[in-house]
């Protein structure tokens, strides 16, 4: 805490969860889908085992289980797991492809755009996701999401949070560490940051998994900038 | 000529001399430089043999001579063997780092914020340049150049023409070859783009080598669109 922060040039972002809201989405798109094919389910248990099969997934292909991956490929694995196990029948393969994309489609946080806009005017604002470029430019492009560069760990052929990830960041846009701010309501992402030297803001997303869900909140965390949400990022970073 | 274009999604821009006007921009910096430091020289050459220099000195590192190298190293490689060749004495080290990055301070062509702007509408625009990402992101950031993706030759680790660039760009895109067009001022990147199956049009930039320069235009060019600026572009495209 406290630390200078006039050298940083660039803020990378986490974006699931810190950036849109995935959950509601999600959960909005299998109800219709669900409804449009009269198949019922428990959406939200579906949705939330979605989102939470993927870590499990991204840590097969680190212990060299199954080949690389791209997020969407991880997402289709574990829907066609799901699918299986909640015995949905009646979706087609096109049902699934257009469903699998649902992760294209995700809606900002409601002051996710403002605040990007903002926080563009004096940095380079840049995604740095676990999901694969051509997922963050259809999002940007469906959310009017006004990134600068979308970068990825896709880049990097390691995923968050592999230390991988933020060194070929901070090698794209040619930056020293201590330059680049990584933004997430995620500890483990900012801990893995600013273990190599990166600035940290911890940005609070406490409906992220639902009314009931915990997040990753604790009492003191160590980063330069805890807020409340984008634009309260903006107002701390005066912008 | 005459084909389908309707299942265009995303257009990838080469950059210098297509979307920027390097030649002036480079001028104008080595101009003011010099005129601050009391250096007279032949900017106009020193200008076209920097530009010049770049293209033999890919081919060293497509030869395996030097290692790979980012725009950004090569243009520095040529400005210190150019500042040797033309005897100029007087520039520091910081001079030197921040003469290099006139390239990321190039102008755009007048039609090109605005083409780009009305093309976003419709399509995804992404740079596909040999310029290196930090380069690129930055000369949005100066320029406005409203991009949706940044993609470039760094990424491949091959400079265009070489195929491993555009296999690239569309493997990031997730798209197939016919749904990006390629577009560029030059022949041989659209020969190469149009060989994988890309879609092509070409840019007159009738000045980017000067008032006195020959641009690559050529009879019958086998390419789907042949536009005058980006707003021709714009408007053959339909956005």
């Amino acid at each position: 805490m406290g630390r200078d922060l006039s050298s940083v040039k660039a803020l990378t972002f986490d974006v699931f969860g810190t950036v849109v809201d995935y959950r509601t989405s999600i959960i909005a798109e299998l109800t219709e889908l669900g409804e449009s094919k009269g198949i019922s389910a428990d959406w939200e248990a579906f949705a939330d085992m979605w989102r939470g099969g993927y870590a499990p997934a991204m840590d097969q292909v680190r212990k060299g289980e199954i080949p690389w991956k791209s997020i969407d490929q991880l997402h289709r694995m574990v829907l066609d797991q799901l699918v299986e196990e909640f015995q949905i029948s009646g979706l087609s393969e096109s049902d699934l492809v257009r469903l699998n994309k649902a992760w294209h489609r995700l809606a900002p946080w409601p002051d996710s755009v403002e605040g990007l806009t903002r926080l563009k005017k004096k940095y380079t604002i840049c995604t740095l996701s676990n999901g694969n470029i051509s997922l963050l430019a259809n999002m940007a492009k469906h959310s009017g999401l006004p990134w600068d560069v979308i970068l990825s760990s896709e880049l990097a052929r390691h995923y968050k949070p592999d230390a991988e990830v933020y060194i070929t960041a901070a090698a794209l846009l040619d930056l020293h560490y201590e330059e680049i701010m990584m933004v997430a309501a995620h500890r483990y992402d900012l801990d893995a940051a600013g273990e190599l030297g990166y600035r940290t803001a911890y940005l609070s997303r406490p409906l992220e998994f639902g009314p009931n869900g915990k997040t990753d909140e604790a009492p003191d965390m160590p980063y330069d900038i805890i807020a409340r949400d984008i634009n309260d990022l903006a107002d701390k970073l005066n912008t």
